[in-house]
Parts: structure tokens; sequence; C-alpha cells
């Protein structure tokens, strides 16, 4: 099938979340010498937001990389509804069950396994890029 | 003391909670129905942000209302020292010993009365503006 | 009842419509006059920022003024089902079957309109505001 | 004339200046105590924003309150074109002639009256307000 | 010429416009399947913001990549004049006289086709970033 | 040691300054010609955003690729005392003693030399990104 020109789309989607950044493989001390505020023993919390980048050839007929509501309900379904609202050391497997720190390093790295293997076969899922405040920013493109 | 023209200072500050909205004078099957997803067990987080306004004449010598750097500290010693990567329901006692929920409602009128006591006797606190999120903000004017 | 204290509740949503500025009591040369670019022809569109503002006492028991998810289905219901994804002079009846010139300004009372008649007793409208750009903006209180 | 509900009206605009404040009527010391950082001998500068918000009633024969091109140039004639790219204290006499220290609060109520005196006689100047930073903004409503 | 370090530079503007995502190659069923609310017939509209970026080295002498006023222009003569305050569909050739459904992403491809061949020589244009709301955004770099 | 993801760390910072487009080996009239209003010779200023990214790979101790608080103090103590609340052309040397134009694009250089030696030896500076105003905004890479 011919395809278009090579393009990249954004979805920007936003959820609230609360979390310790605390290491089980560390001391107490240590924990709070390395995380200082956000080791805080009853956590605290923010506004994430999340940009979903994807990457292909615009098809000819529709003029669009991907439906973008196709897109967004991927995003719900994989993400969202695992981390809005939800305490990540306590309410998200991925983190409760293992040694990885909630941060958002790790967290970006958490949801580009959800979403990489849950596209279609003609997107290649470009970036991650994760404000976890207005200052702090992680993007992570799957190296 | 001549005085020049009424003018409105408003500082902005960020800071970054987590809180469960639930009732303690309500069953738990009224709480999930009333808060829904924010009545999560484990609690979810913001990062708020304040815009704090005073009122008052400015001075003819100086040309403020006030030194934005004095403001700034009272906010920092009086708020956010109090709620900033904190648990709002854990942490901060206005909500723990109380059957006050930690909406952005009454999180309004906490920091209104937090910092209406600590102002120089010529300015006046005239707004509490707080965004939860992009989409809800709440204001109080000491009414 | 015993109440709280008064807060305004602020909700913010988005639209996006398209128009075209005409006055059907004025003649096309003056309609190009007084509306220029935006009397194009064939029109054109905006993402319209809307900010609802209710106001009242805040519920003892539940902290909230009011719950944001019925404003949210209000706003939703009363407003965003009509003017989202629309043509403003085409699809709206109420700028289709009268002389009223789609502006910011007539927006924002068609919008007023569509929602004080649909809210609670306990709560007031208090503010529609509407930005029609990021350089534009109109407020509307009922006045 | 009949005339439509009362609106108001904002207009955003940035201008970029830079100034140094200095009370002439201070010491050295006194200015540098006051103003810290402010105070520089070589200056610094900002990206003001401006919202010039009028009101009025709709007209109803346009739907506009006033033509938002007509309030854009009066805004770039009296007060842009005075301060964008300019050095408040060097080149704009209202601050380099008098004692008038050029903080946000006195630049604010210098732009009242920049414009106040050249709106239409239908439209009453409301509010301006004037972002220094992010974090420090000033309105004044001509009390 | 000795020339200086590379570098990317941004000129961000913005321009409304209206449209409608309908394919004359599929049936009215398919449209409205594919493009749901976006296939509204008498359409809708947007307030694009477009980021226009080139990239070249730095000319030692005047410390500058390129112009900026220049770079403005020709996204003015190029760009703007042609969509803003436009029907894309009705109003710009491009998509008027062809197969192209005015989608984001085919509106960068051809906003890029606008620029490529009218910057200077030692410039490149780098990439074109649209975004057509704040939550769907489109990049697009030649490939 | 084992390393983690490669991720992409990005600090948001402001700074206020003040500067005149003006180059030392160009007439008078080829200054005012180049730079226009930017050649004023008082100077104008700047709220100026940055934003510092850094890259390598996630600790899996931490789950951080580098402590934030470090690389905030880092950009204190090597860019922002030196330029926040300045004149860049009189109280930055790197501006003073040289023929270096303070434009954006120089000045993104300079806060690339002036972090790329500072920062520990796991991570690398990958990017400063630096807004002048809202619509101009200047990338370097160290290319």
């Amino acid at each position: 099938m011919p395809t278009g020109p090579k393009v990249y789309l954004t979805r920007r989607e936003t959820f609230s979340a609360s979390h310790r950044l605390h290491s089980k493989s560390l001391t107490d001390e240590q924990n709070l010498d390395i995380f200082s505020k956000c080791n805080n023993p009853n956590g605290h919390g923010h506004n994430y937001i999340l940009e979903v980048t994807i990457t292909g050839s615009i098809n000819p007929q529709t003029g669009m990389l991907m439906n973008i509501t196709d897109l967004k309900n991927i995003i719900q379904n994989h993400v969202l509804d695992l981390v809005d609202h939800k305490h990540l050391d306590l309410d998200v497997e991925y983190f409760r069950e293992t040694n990885v720190v909630s941060t958002t390093e790790n967290l970006c790295v958490f949801i580009w396994n959800q979403l990489v293997m849950n596209l279609d076969k003609n997107v290649h899922l470009y970036e991650i890029k994760l404000y976890e405040t207005e200052k702090n920013i992680v993007v992570y493109r799957g190296e």
C-alpha cells in the first residue's frame, strides 16, 4: 500500500497520583539523604502531564497517521486506568511487587512498556514525555 | 502618612501534596458514591497552584504595596512548609484532627486562615485562589 | 442547615467551533468594514476556552460547594453538546434563527442562559469567562 | 439607543523592557536593602504580560462591546510604543522626570492613566493586570 | 566565511481556521465512522499553534542564525496569509483542488512545502510543529 | 555497574535580564538596520525561560538519572548567579570583554559552556533550550 510522509503524532493527557520515593535496597537514612522531602513517610502527589508520541506514515486515504480517538483509548486503558487517582507504590503492581522506585524516570519506562505492545502494527512508539512538575521533565525513547 | 493608589498584588506558588477525599461522618458507601475515584483508599495527589492576593495602597517612597520577598517568605513559613510534599490528611493537623474533608474548598479556607493573621497591618488579604488541576479551581475571599 | 464559608468554584472546559461574524442588519460593505477578516464568507474557527464559575457555601459534610462531576455534566449537556465541533451560525439555533451575531460577547450570554436555569438551588452562577484566542477574552456576570 | 448586557472585554499584550528599582529619595544602602537584586546598578529586564479590561454594554447591532482591533491600536499607540523594547527609567518620561520608582505597581498606574483618557465614551476602563514574571502579578482598577 | 555553532531557531505563531474532515474517496458512512464529530457537515474550527524551526550556523558578526523578523515575514506571507481566518477546505487551493484531507498531519506537510522553498540558502527547515488543540500535536521534519 | 534505560531529564528555570543587541564590529547604522528595536541605546529586557536537558542511564538503585536537586544547584551556581537580574552586556564577562553579541543564540552557547564542564561524569549535557519570549526560542546541542 502506498504511504505518505512520515509524521510524529502526540497525544497529551494528565493524571493525578501520589507516591513516596523510597528504595527498598537502601537504609532509611540513605533514603532520606537521597530523596529528601520526596521521602516523606506519608507520601505526596503530583498532577503528571503525559505526552505520548507515535510515528509512521500518513495514510493517504484518511490523511491520518492513526485515529487519535483510538490512541486516546489505548492510553486510557493501558496507562490512565492504572495510575490516575492512585498511589503508585501501593496501587500499581509494577512498583508494589518490585524494588523499582517510583521516580519519574522509572514511571516513563513503565508507561512505555504498557503502550509499546498495544499499538497498531503500522505505527511506532517514539517517545514518552512526562512532566512531574512544571520544572522537572523526563523523556524516554526506548533506548 | 500619605498613601498612593490601591492595588492588588498576587504571588503565585506551587506545592505537591497527596490526600484522600473521605468524610468521617459518612459511611464507606456514601463516601465512594460522593467522592468516586477521589475516595481511592490509598489516596492520590496533585501539583496545586496557589495564588495569594493582597490589597492596599502603594507606598509612595518605595512604589510597592509590600515587599514581594516578605510575602513569599510568609507564604513559605505559614503554608508551604506545612503542605508541600505532605499528605494533607495525615501530616496536616487541621485535617488530621478534625472532620474537615481535604477538598480544595476547605484547603482554600485553611490557607486563608494561615495567612490572614500574619500579614502586615497596612495590607489586607484579598483572595486565595487554588488550582487543584488545570480544570478545577477554587477561590476564597474570607466571606 | 448550617452552611460553611462562601467560595467560588471554576470548571475549565474547551470546545472547537467555527463561525462567521456577519450581521444580518448590516450591508455586506458594512460587515466587511466592521468585522474585517472575521467576515470571511467561508468562515473560520477557534478553540474556545470556557471557564464557568459558580458560588455558594461549602457543604459542611462533604466539604464541597457542588460535586464538580455534576457541574461538568451540566456544562457538557447544556453547552458543549450544542457547540463543540459545530458551526455556531449554522448548527446553533440561538444564532441561526435570530439576528444575534456570534461574537464572543454574545456567545458568553448564550452560555450563561444555557446554564443559569440548570444549576442546583443552593449554588449561583457567578461568571462565564470565554477565551476566543490567547489574546481576546470576554467575561459575563449576568449584569 | 438600546443597549445589551454588560460584559468585560480583555486584550492581552506583551512587551519587553528593562529597569532598575531605585528610589531617588532613599540612600544607596536603603535602596539595596529594600530592592535587593532588583537594585542591580546596570538594571535587568522582563517580558511583561499586560491584560487591559474594559467594560460596557454589548452593541445590539454588532454584538461587540468595542472593536478589539481599535482597542489593540489604542494600547499600541498609548502604551506599547512607549515601553516596548525600552528602558523604563531612561526612556519613559513618566519615570525619568519624577521620583516614581518603576515598580510593577506604579507601572500599572502609568498604563491606566495612558489608556483611561483615550477610550471611547461608551466603554469604561475596568482593570489593568500586569505580570512582571510568572509569579508576581499586580492589578489596578483606578481606585 | 567562518561560521559559528549550529543552533535551532523556533518561531511560534497562531492562526484561526475552520475545516471539515471528509475524504472525497470515502462514502458518507465511512467518513462519519472514521472522522466522527470532526465530520460535522457544517465544519468546526481551531486556534492552531504553529512552531517553525530552522537550523544552521550562527553568523559570527550578528550572533544570529537568521533575522527573526525576516523569518516572521516569510511565515506571514507564505503560510498565515493563506490559512488565518480561512476555511481550509474552501479557501486553500491545496485542499480545495485535491483529495488531500485537511488533517493536522496533511496541514503540517502543506506548511513545510510552503516554507522550504522560501528560506535563505544558509539555513535549513528542520521541523513544523502544529498544535490542533492542547492535546493533539503533529510534527513533520520533511522525512 | 549495571545501568538502566537511557532517559532525558530536563530542568526548567527562569531568569530576568536586560541587554542591547549591538555588534562592536558594525557601524551604528548597520546595527540599527539589523537589530532594529532591539538596538535601543538604553537596552531592554526579558524573562528568559531556560530548559537544561541531560541524558544518561537510570541508576538502578535510586531510579534516578541524577539528583534533580544537584542539577538545580549546578544551574544556579554556574548560570543563574551570573545572569539573573543582570545586564548581560555589562555584568557578564563573556559578553562584556568580547565581540560576542548577546543574542539568544550566543546566550545558549554561553550557558552550554558554563554547564558542560560541571556535570557528573555519568551524565551528558544534551540540550540547552532558551525562550527569549513566548514566540522566539533557540536550542543548542553542542554541535
